[in-house]
Parts: C-alpha cells; sequence; structure tokens
C-alpha cells in the first residue's frame, strides 16, 4: 500500500498508521484530524465533501470523546475509508482530500481526549524490581504480590497535559533524613517512560471485560510521560500510594495510534511464572514491539538518554484491563491508562532518572559532558515511539515537555 | 424566617437548607432541583416564569456541572433567590411558584454531578489510629506522616452512584494466610462513613489555592459511602494503594447542601499538635457540626449501627483542598474530594464495620439480635446527616445501598 501524498512513507504517520487527534489552525476552532505523513487530514471536509460519514458532528468537537462514544464498529470505519480514500489513486486528483490537507506545520496540537479517569500501572518487572532493589532488598526486589496481579493506582485526569505544554516544578512536603518537613520545590524530578490507552465505553457497572475482550475496548494507544517527585512521593505515599508526587502533571503525545494500526507488531510476551489465575490467562500476541526513546535538552545539546520498549511489560494492557474491570469497575469512553515505567534488561533501557542515576548515585552525562541525577529547570524531556517491521512504519510522533522553575 | 410551603420546617430540606439536585418525573427528563420540605422545586419552570434568571440552559441538563460551571456568585444567587421566593409571603399565591412544587415522592433522583476526578482522604485521627492499631502497632498507630499532611488518594469517578442504586458483591483476588491467591467474591465487604465537598473550577495548572480561598471554591456537600473490600484492599495495596478494593463502588446522597447553608454550623477543630506548615495553618471555622447516623437493615429490621460527627475530623477541608493544589494540582467544576472514614472517640462513633466489629473479634449486634461482622448479601446500609441548631434544621437526607449478590 502507498499514498498518493508525497512523502509520506518513512514518516511515523504513513498510511499504515492514521492516527487521530485535535487540532487548531490559527483563528479557527479545535476539529477532528488524522495525521499522513507532514499533513494533518481535516475530517470535517472530507464529511462534507461526503466522502466519509459523520454522526453527531463528531468532527468538529474539541476532543475525540463523542467520537469515541460512537463505538468502535464505526471508529474502525472511518479510518479504514480514509486509508482507501488516500492510497487509491483513483482519488489522487479529488480536490476535496486535497483541500482537506494541511501542513502538519501550520496547525496546533490539543489534548485529544477529555481523559475521564486515569489508573497507571507498574507492570515492567525491570522497573518494579529496579525501585524495589534500590529502596527495599535487592534480594527480595518484588513484593509478594506483583506477580499475581498487576498492581496498579487511580491517578489524577485533570492535570494530564499535551506535549508543548510546559510544566512548573511542583512544590510540596520534603522530609529531610535529620528533622521535620518543609515546603518548597521538589529537588528530585523525574520522568517516568510509559504508554498509554485509551479505551471505549465499557460495560455496566458491576460486569466485567475478560482478556479475550480487551482488543474490542481499546481505541488506541499514546506516549505518556508520568512526572513524578521522588521526594515529594516519598514522604506522602504511605500507606495508601502516591498523590501530590504524581498529580502536579503526566504529558501524553498528541495523536492516538489505533489498536488496529498496531496489529503487525504484536509479539508474545514474557512467559508469566507462577501460572497466573484464570481471569488474566489470555491467547494470542498481546506485547507489542514499539522502540520507545528518551531525549534530555539541556539548552546546550540534546542527549538521547535512554532507550526502551513495549515489548518489556510483564503485565499486558489485556491483562491490565480485564484485571481493572474483575471487580465489577466500569470504564467509560476516554479513559486512559498507563503501563507504568517501562524499563528493560540494562541501564540504557530504564524509563526514568531514579534508575538511570541509581538514586543519585551514578549520574546521566551528557552529550556535552553535563551530568544529570534528577531533571533542573530549563532542561526539555521529550520521549519518541515507533513500530517498524518488513518496510511498514507506525510511529507516535514525540511527547515533549519543558520544565520550568516552582511558581 | 418562615416558608409559605407547608411543613418543612423539621424537614432536613428547611427553608434554610435549599440543596440542590438532579430529578425527573415519570418520562420526563432530568432537571435541576431544589428540594424543599416534601417537594423539589422545578427551577426550570421557576426561570420560565421570569421569577430567576437561567443561564446556557443550566437547569434542564442532567447534570449540576454547567450550572456549578456558572461560579458561585451565580450559583449562591440563584439559592438566594429561592430562598426569598418561598420564605415571603407576598408570593405564597404565585401560581408559577406553586406549579413549580413537585412532591418529592413523586420523583426520581440522579447523580447530582459528572464527577471528574475523585480524591478520597484519610483525615479522621480516630478512624487512622483505630487501623493502625488493628493491623500495625497500637503504641505507634498513626505513621510518621499522619499529623504533618492530610494523607489522600486518587479514587475511581466513573463507579460513583447515587442513593436507591444497588450493588453487586464485588470480585477480586484474595490471600488466604496459608497459600497462593484466589479469585472470588470478597468475604469483607464494609462501608465507610464519610462526606465529600464538590468544587468549583480552580485555578490554571501549577497554582495553588490556600486555605483562606478553599471556601470560595467549594460548592456544597453530601453524604458518602466508600464501599470497600477489606480482603481485597490487604493483598493489592502495597505498595501503590487501594484500588479494586475502592473501584467496584461509592454510593452517595442525591441532594448537595451548599457551603452557605452549613455556616451557623461551624466550628472549632481540634488543636494540631505539631504545629502544621504555613501553608496549612488556616484562620475561623473550619469544622462543621454534622450528625451522621449508620444504619443497617438486614430485611428483618433497621439498626442503629453507629452515629458520629463531622466535626472531628483532625484534617478540615480548607486544608484538604490548600494541600490537594499545593503541588499546582488543578481542579474542575464537579471534582469530589471524601473526607475519608469519619470515626469519634468511642466504638458506637466508628464509622466501618472494620472498626465496629473490631477486625470480625467483636462482632455488631442487631435489633432482631442477628449479628454482623462485615456486611451480608441482602443488607442494606444507609446513612443519614443533619445539622441542627437554634430551631434551624439543615440535613442530607440520605444514602441508601442494598448488597446483592456477586454476579
Amino acid at each position: 500500500m502507498k499514498s498518493w501524498v508525497d512523502g509520506c512513507e518513512q514518516s511515523d504517520f504513513s498510511i499504515y498508521n492514521l492516527p487521530f487527534g485535535i487540532f487548531s489552525t490559527e483563528g479557527s476552532k479545535k476539529k477532528v484530524g488524522i495525521a499522513l505523513g507532514d499533513y494533518v487530514i481535516d475530517l470535517s471536509k472530507v464529511a462534507e465533501a461526503g466522502l466519509i460519514e459523520e454522526k453527531q458532528n463528531v468532527f468538529t468537537r474539541a476532543v475525540l470523546n463523542p467520537f469515541i462514544e460512537e463505538g468502535k464498529t464505526y471508529t474502525k470505519s472511518i479510518r479504514e475509508k480514509i486509508q482507501t480514500l488516500y492510497s487509491d489513486n483513483s482519488f489522487s486528483d479529488n480536490t476535496s482530500l486535497k483541500e482537506a490537507l494541511i501542513p502538519l506545520k501550520k496547525v496546533q496540537m490539543h489534548m485529544p481526549v477529555e481523559v475521564k479517569n486515569y489508573t497507571d500501572f507498574y507492570s515492567s518487572k525491570e522497573h518494579a524490581t529496579n525501585v524495589g532493589s534500590m529502596f527495599r532488598d535487592p534480594e527480595n526486589a518484588l513484593l509478594e504480590n506483583w506477580k499475581h496481579l498487576p498492581v496498579g493506582y487511580h491517578g489524577r485526569a485533570s492535570s494530564i497535559i499535551v506535549s508543548g505544554k510546559n510544566i512548573h516544578r511542583p512544590k510540596g512536603q520534603l522530609k529531610p533524613a535529620d528533622g521535620p518537613p518543609v515546603f518548597g520545590p521538589s529537588k528530585l524530578l523525574d520522568f517516568e517512560l510509559e504508554m498509554a490507552f485509551i479505551t471505549f465505553k465499557g460495560k455496566p457497572l458491576g460486569q466485567s471485560i475478560s482478556t479475550a475482550e480487551a482488543d474490542d475496548y481499546i481505541f488506541g494507544f499514546c506516549l505518556f510521560n508520568d512526572w513524578s517527585a521522588r521526594d515529594i512521593q516519598k514522604w506522602e505515599y504511605v500507606p495508601l500510594g502516591p498523590f501530590l508526587g504524581k498529580s502536579f502533571a503526566s504529558s501524553i503525545s498528541p495523536w492516538i495510534v489505533t489498536i488496529e494500526a498496531l496489529e503487525p507488531f504484536r509479539m508474545k510476551g514474557e512467559t508469566q511464572e507462577p501460572e497466573v489465575l484464570d481471569y488474566l490467562k489470555y491467547t494470542g500476541l498481546k506485547n507489542i514491539d514499539i522502540t520507545l526513546e528518551v531525549f534530555l535538552d539541556n539548552t546546550n545539546c540534546n542527549s538521547k538518554i535512554a532507550s526502551s520498549n513495549y515489548k518489556y511489560m510483564y503485565w499486558n494492557y489485556a491483562q491490565q484491563l480485564a484485571h481493572h474491570t474483575c471487580n465489577g469497575c466500569n470504564i467509560m469512553a476516554g479513559d486512559m491508562m498507563a503501563s507504568g515505567t517501562i524499563s528493560g534488561p540494562n541501564r540504557e533501557n530504564y524509563g526514568s532518572m531514579l534508575e538511570l542515576s541509581w538514586k543519585g548515585t551514578n549520574p546521566v552525562v551528557l552529550e556535552d559532558g553535563d551530568q544529570r541525577k534528577f531533571l533542573q529547570d530549563g532542561d526539555t524531556l521529550s520521549m519518541k515511539g515507533y513500530a517498524e517491521k518488513d518496510g511498514v512504519r507506525v510511529g507516535f510522533g514525540e511527547v515533549k515537555t519543558k520544565v520550568l522553575p516552582a511558581l
């Protein structure tokens, strides 16, 4: 398959991808678009020309939620139709289709969804092992429950922001080893390399979604930076878990890559031992081979500081969703569930400064020789992600956020 | 002040109260109402008659969020105007005002707000001490951070339901002492007696709300039953906090009592020792004297099993909101923040079965002699709340939920 739009084959946004997002051009309202190469396809224009079906004005809303609420049969049909229209050469002279293409550099991207509920998992064995080794016991790094269930917690939905929006260093209670707590800017600001999936509307409260049904309830995926203030978190988190050490912000990439676009990159996950309970068993390929990269720009140079892969997940997305709903918890169109930090086997695959600098004992050296234990004001942190196989590329673009001083 | 509507003086919904809710009558759409005595005032009817100002059709929406989004100046003016209209005898013959009154028994109540983000605190010293004594050490029941900050965690918004809706006993992973985890219905189902406040839209991400500003950002309060499956919670909660042991459901009372209506019942809170950090200091009266009662109906009799009071909060609502936003976390119109279980000094004041039965060692005896360590299928749990002083009564009605067997 090849698009008649020039230069999109090697792009993250190839004709095989076609992710959904919310864009605006100068002075215009927010609209739904699909990325293709260096362009955004304005879906409302394609619908106006009668080439795709628009339900309930979903293409001129400020978020994707109304579109997602229409369900997978509809969202999938729109993507497939766009794929046909922009790859079939018989449409290459269609004025409406050409006019619907807006250069990416002319648009501003916005939050793709109003995040209805946000959950963060803790599903990378390497990450949980690293954290357990640092803060507990390297010989018994994983807590007893970790291999029996995908540990997770509810997070803050309101402070999830889109790539390009800066954050301020958070303030909070910090506890010196030798005295009472003080209030001030976090000294241990960190990123966490994660991916998140966005859901369709689920079943009524009380019912569960099985691992076999999970794919039907997932719209797509994005990159997710789970900003963390390690010092705030350390003091507050017992006994009820992370709170203000996380809730000041999380950043996401603006394009939601559909689960259908990721189909060719599925692969087998790690064998789970001990055997999991029946409701967590699954068949088929539920891990996905997505290369993930982290860059730190200290204003002098942009250094790649880590590379990992979504395939490292011990608990896959289907198990996460089955676990989340096994108690009857309902899900909504536009819920977001993040993976937890995705670390791989070696130091260069670690997904946080905490692990890369091993609690600050082994600083990360940037390309200009500058060193970092944690993040400094002025640093820009970006993450990229893409899947590639047999000449087919499906990418996520990036999530990029600059750290400004505390207010 | 006295209403010309008969029989509302001794009601929870006196002319001094005027709480907001969402109601429907048979075959009609959801609308915004105010409770007065045995009636609901249909605000859209009062607005149609030109007696109050309706902005953006807020009175015919399915949730209070659009109304709350208009801000406190507006919401407060509507309540004050209704108070005048229904207390001033010169309006007692007004046909529109009389026609706007619908008997409470003819309406169905619905979720008053779409809960945008839900946070649960842990702010009763008696409750935290009881739990710490049972599971850790009676000599050091409170963890080191507890008296320095209002411990809290993010909860699940999607599964918050209104009084009258039944729940199914949740299923989940349970860990027997002598073997691997099993999957099945919770055996230790519990309630938690709480109150919650609902917020107005806050400041932009990165900014904080002080204790002095807190009242300006609070719309009102409701009763809150934070359903808990103790066995699921116990196995899952390390290290990231409660998750599926809570997210299967929380129940709320349908009427939101405004913070203005609670003004006469303010009182001094417990002296906080050690002294709190500056951002948690406050002036004025930030505790509220609200009597709370819990009833358990085992289908044979309805027994009062506990009575407590919102005045027992160690961390008050203003401190909770200031703490929640001290890291720059933003709040939205329709966020809900619950108090945590409100226990008082003596056994009869404990706000959960866990405490009342002291981990199942001291069963609660019902009026017919039946005993309960935790809740059984078929039990109906209800909570009531009211403030009363100098002949003025402001009540919350009730939150009532029946436990059905696991699906």
